[in-house]
């Protein structure tokens, strides 16, 4: 695993190529989606079949087969282990709990004039929600993905998840009847993002498509952007964590593991003032490697794209963070709160040794479909938001409309419009 | 002017023909803007030289010509009317107040465990606005574009604008001299959308770009989002009216002209339960078509993309009206307010006879910035919040973890990440 120090020679081209982590080449990728996404809009269920025989490998003889059965999901559900019904049901309520204080309420306001000016919030019609599946199915991703639209007040929730070999995730039919969902179909990758996109005789087209996936998905998204909303472009996963000596290098260590251990690509990236913090962190990390389950991704990642970054001060080191603006950022110091003001750009951060970061991936509450790759300087988590879209409300009354219509027909005409000045003087007295 | 009924025998095609309006063929351009956006990556400031001289016949000698001299816009401020000062400071005035109450704050929550859960709420460090100039330079458009990110508070707000033949609107220069604007460039489409994305030697790379502007831009900002975010994908101007008989036919005739007004391609569509209204609007309209400055084209716009529906119900009209999800709708009925609960879709609704459109676009206080073809069934206006983005704060106590760490260390196993189990895990007593 790479030390590096901030008061090292070469230490800015090393930060410049840490900084480069979460490009994604979506170019060579873009040709390929581009056409999938034809097809699907052309021919619809055709296509879709099409595609599941050659990446899913099974066959779709009816186009019911495209559908998940709720009765499987119930089954699925009813089967579980009390101890994984009682953790998803405790799960779920915590999400909601957090995704109920992010709700925006419709607002009016008045004025003297007796004007009117406010904001209404509206759900969109129905959210498409894509979901991993396959090997890599996670069933919280469900829970973090419809909470939100359920909440918003969506009123139709379409899921899409790849079921390679027709085989389907038992956790997830289970998260899914837990969320009350009653259209979910079994396709992955590009078709499923155009399927949700543009509609096919048997999956409705969605306003909004949120969720994570591989990068045909991420350019799927992309290419379809505009046409529906999506949440964001997300790529590989990541840590940043900032320590000082405070911090019990142990767990430091097991948490820039627990990103490792997601994909070759996640990057983890530990900051501290301290080299002796920086030096331990290193020694257990790697005697915590070798006992992994999921060793020989997670010492790629770490190997490839893991760093212990020792800086001269602790805001030297959140200067730098802020320049990662990391997708998980854990804060293991002394007073973790002081420091959350000066922290601008990370999409989740967790404060004080009993926050792990992999307490948000499933439990605390807030979600955990976060900006990668630096884009949290410009996105959010997904939120509730992300399935809300507000009207502005304007309302004048006569005296309004005489108090300020004068000033608004002269702008109007300085920039050309006679109507919209025609449209305004009208009304006056 | 189209006048149907929805009892006519073929109102759904008819119909559908109305939705399909906002369509724009991004994809003819797509390989245009591609280029363009490559060789301002590639060549910086060079390509963006070679690009005016191409588009806007002007030789930019040195770096420094690409700039406007803030000392202009002082000048160009200085020397206003005094009543357009005071338009334009009103107007500014207005949209401050309004955008100022869409501020949302961090929050932080606690629970009897002793956890903190929260939201943090930081101002993107900066923004980029693409302000459309020549023939079509909108001075309102900037306050629309800067007063949001201003109240946002971003650090360092960047402006491009076209300067076809390097000449540049001077109530345009007025208006970024009254919302401070330091940094603003001389170079439009495509090419300053990908300057202000990626930088060049002058201009700084930004991480949110909003504003209005042609196919190029539109296709531009697409192209780039995900570098960076952009408020929306916008096309030409769009006006829905839904009327009673107690609206004033001059009114709605003149209202439907403002938006033909702006362009070919805007279109104007009244909804109406009374045939009579339906007629004494299009009479009127024509009569008021003749007289407009700009009267070719807003016939143009009015003959092929204009329609007057009338319904059998209010119901059916609204209906009808949430499908098309206009950009802006009018209400002129007798009790317009009773209506708003049942409208889903609109970027913003101007309620009652004393409201027309136009007031909207320059001084009632709500942003102008609005989602176009359709999109406001998932896009909001322009607004403070794409100057903005949050964290979820998470700081979890001993007691908090303990309580609800079995259960997340057992969801974590089941999806088979070991590391984050184990993470969890070593934290409980």
């Amino acid at each position: 695993m790479l030390l590096i120090k901030t008061t090292d020679k070469n230490f800015k081209e090393s930060f410049e190529e840490l900084l480069g982590r979460g490009a994604m080449d979506m170019e060579h990728v873009a040709s390929i989606v581009g056409t999938i996404i034809k097809e699907i809009r052309n021919e619809g269920n055709e296509a879709l079949k099409r595609h599941i025989a050659k990446f899913d490998r099974w066959e779709v003889r009816f186009d019911e087969d495209l559908m998940v059965d709720p009765v499987d999901m119930k089954k699925a559900y009813d089967a579980l282990d009390t101890d994984l019904r009682e953790a998803l049901h405790l799960a779920y309520e915590r999400i909601k709990n957090y995704h109920e204080k992010q709700m925006p309420k419709s607002w009016i306001d008045f004025d003297k004039a007796g004007n009117t000016l406010g904001q209404k919030v509206t759900p969109v019609d129905r959210a498409g929600l894509y979901i991993p599946g396959g090997k890599a199915a996670y069933p919280s991703s469900l829970l973090m993905n419809a909470i939100p639209a359920i909440v918003a007040g969506v009123d139709e929730i379409v899921v899409t998840t790849p079921t390679p070999d027709n085989e389907i995730n038992h956790l997830l039919l289970a998260a899914a009847h837990l969320c009350g969902i009653e259209k979910m179909f079994k396709v992955g990758g590009a078709s499923a993002i155009a399927a949700m996109a543009y509609g096919t005789e048997t999956i409705p087209k969605v306003d909004v498509i949120t969720g994570p996936g591989n990068i045909f998905v991420a350019t799927a998204k992309k290419l379809v952007y505009g046409d529906v909303n999506i949440d964001m472009i997300a790529g590989p996963s990541e840590i940043g964590i900032l320590a000082d000596t405070s911090a019990i290098p142990e767990y430091l260590a097991i948490d820039l593991l627990s990103q490792a251990e997601h994909d070759e690509m996640a990057s983890s990236i530990l900051i501290t003032p301290s080299l002796e913090q920086a030096e331990a962190v290193r020694e257990v990390l790697y005697m915590e490697l070798s006992k992994l389950e999921r060793e020989m991704i997670a010492r790629k990642s770490i190997e490839e794209r893991g760093a212990i970054i020792v800086t001269e001060t602790m805001d030297e080191a959140i200067e730098l963070m802020n320049k990662i603006a990391p997708e998980h950022l854990e804060v293991m110091t002394a007073n973790p709160f002081e420091l959350l003001p000066k922290i601008r750009h990370a999409g989740a951060i967790f404060l004080g040794a009993f926050t792990p970061e992999p307490i948000g991936d499933y439990m605390a509450g807030p979600n955990h479909t976060l900006p990668t790759g630096g884009t949290a300087k410009f996105y959010s988590p997904l939120n509730v938001e992300n399935f809300l879209k507000k009207s502005s409300i304007i309302a004048m009354s006569e005296d309004g409309i005489n108090e300020i219509g004068e000033a608004c027909a002269l702008l109007a005409k300085t920039e050309g419009l006679t109507a919209h000045e025609k449209s305004v003087r009208i009304r006056l007295k």
